[in-house]
């Protein structure tokens, strides 16, 4: 997984330093990237449900596939989706701060971070341990909301 | 993966024929299961650029991470998202048809389908074979169209 994780660094950076997706407009760009927090949320719901509030009743198999949907979202290369065009400045329907475009350095800091704690939490899911779960879940939160803090308006 | 394909078929049944997540309201319910289902086409449009089309250069590691999302996806216990009250006869903004609900054999053929070849696109895409994920890549589509052409409204 570090190995990974150091990839997915790399992948970042590199996506930062490039034009990005030529022939995605940047609608798509904001409504495709919405869509993957939002499926990434809903699955961070289930874990919350069964792994923290214990509202719903602990099913195994329901975390792992929760949790492979959080790592599948974080390792898809969710940069490519950012041009800076998209941001709220220049374009509605999104929450983005033109500030992303002038912290490369912070972004990929957050964005690496997310990675990490979501390949993380996809490791623990496998081991059934609900404590160990419920632990990384709240570092992945940490993860989503450092991202919010820095770059979403409210 | 059988024994995965045939618990998801199994869960599947289950979630059919069960009150459908009672604490999530209709619009989140449609909304969320159109954002899961972007978050899959954005998926299946890259192996199709890398695979299919060739417009993007081929990369093992993105197209095992868009084999990973499209998995994640037809995993996740969509049929969840599923409730009567959310079909295009009494909800706005969706195209599911109301036959959805009254075909639970068809709905559950086009899902396991899907889980089926979802996971085998996962499992080719992690040996290399781009032909071999061309034509899985072909089957998945399929199983996407299968549920479009029965019960999505044009």
């Amino acid at each position: 997984m570090m190995k990974t994780t150091a990839l997915a660094a790399a992948l970042a950076a590199v996506a930062l330093a490039t034009p990005v997706a030529a022939q995605m407009d940047v609608e798509d760009q904001i409504e495709t990237r919405q869509s993957a927090y939002q499926f990434a949320a809903w699955n961070m719901g289930k874990i919350k449900a069964q792994a923290i509030d214990g509202s719903v009743a602990y099913d195994q198999q329901q975390i792992q596939a929760a949790a492979n949907a959080i790592a599948a979202v974080a390792n898809s290369g969710m940069s490519t989706l950012y041009s800076r065009d998209s941001a709220n400045d220049r374009a509605d329907n999104t929450r983005l701060k033109p500030n992303f475009f002038e912290e490369p350095m912070k972004v990929q800091e957050v964005a690496v971070n997310f990675v990490r704690e979501a390949n993380k939490l996809q490791e623990v899911a496998a081991t059934g341990d609900k404590a160990a779960v419920a632990q990384q879940f709240a570092k992945v939160g940490e993860s989503c909301k450092a991202c919010h803090d820095n770059f979403r308006a409210d």
